[in-house]
């Protein structure tokens, strides 16, 4: 809240970074209602992984510029497939994460099961079922592409942790006083 | 070779990546020989994932603007111990790659048996020995920190990969008729 007691303006930026695909998904907070700004995906081309990593962190770089997020967040990896799968996701990740911190941004990580439990009240759920909840949470008028649907799903749940918004469909939150929601 | 017959300057870039030291050393080829310019490391200190490895980009980007390399090499990953290792290995290559390639430079990557076979003559070598032979072939006086050295062989292997130095300390290169080395 700034001094006048309004809420500040928050503008929340989630990153589900891949070393083909990079999803991106931007909302904003007014009042306690999460908005969605924009979404998509940032594709690496064939080429040297040098090049294709520089591709994520220019298209990263470009999110940043137009939509000027206040708060960005990304999945935290505690588990990957196998090790291989694991230098893929860290390069990716490595190339996102030093791209915000150059933007002066810092990331906040949430673990895959508080993403699924956030949106969908369900720690185990499936891909499909975070897609639906995402379009249905955000009124989309179609279902985004997976990678940018998770990345908007990490944005809710940074909304949902930090801002006091009602955190699934089935509206655990609890009202304060203030008519702000309390988790 | 120049248009009138000289060799090109090179100046070549070797990288470490780790999370916690990003090892870096530079050499100068002068004809056939490679020569010491300068080693050190890029300590990342405690903080966000997103800071330490902005502390990489920041580090590796002074490196870059103080020496100007023509080439960098870097280690190329096949196995890591382990998948948590293999994240956090990834996420600081993720940095410094994408530093290089933001710098306009391109990266070559060496098997650590083809780096070991190149400083030592056997690609079983152990950190000893690449330290060892780093100090000898440059003629240092004396034996720079473990990942300077490791940095510094990458570099080597680069030259004698690309620039046709004997490279190892057996000589087994062949010298052409122009007073080249082949390998």
């Amino acid at each position: 809240m700034d001094k006048a007691g309004a809420a500040l303006p928050v503008r929340i930026l989630g990153i589900d970074p891949g070393s083909r695909i990079t999803g991106y998904g931007v909302i904003d907070l007014i009042g306690v209602k999460p908005c969605y700004v924009a979404s998509g995906c940032v594709r690496t081309s064939e080429g040297p992984l040098e090049q294709r990593l520089a591709q994520i962190y220019a298209g990263l770089s470009e999110v940043v510029g137009l939509y000027k997020p206040t708060d960005t967040a990304i999945e935290r990896v505690f588990m990957a497939k196998n090790v291989d799968s694991a230098l893929k996701l860290g390069q990716a990740r490595g190339a996102a994460l030093v791209c915000m911190a150059n933007h002066g941004l810092s990331v906040a990580e949430y673990a895959a099961r508080r993403i699924k439990e956030a949106v969908t009240g369900q720690g185990g759920a499936d891909k499909e079922q975070v897609q639906h909840m995402v379009t249905a949470l955000l009124t989309l008028s179609a279902t985004p592409q997976a990678d940018a649907a998770d990345a908007l799903a990490i944005a809710l749940t940074h909304a949902y942790t930090n801002n006091a918004v009602p955190s699934t469909p089935r509206g655990r939150g609890r009202r304060t006083s203030t008519g702000r929601w309390r988790l």
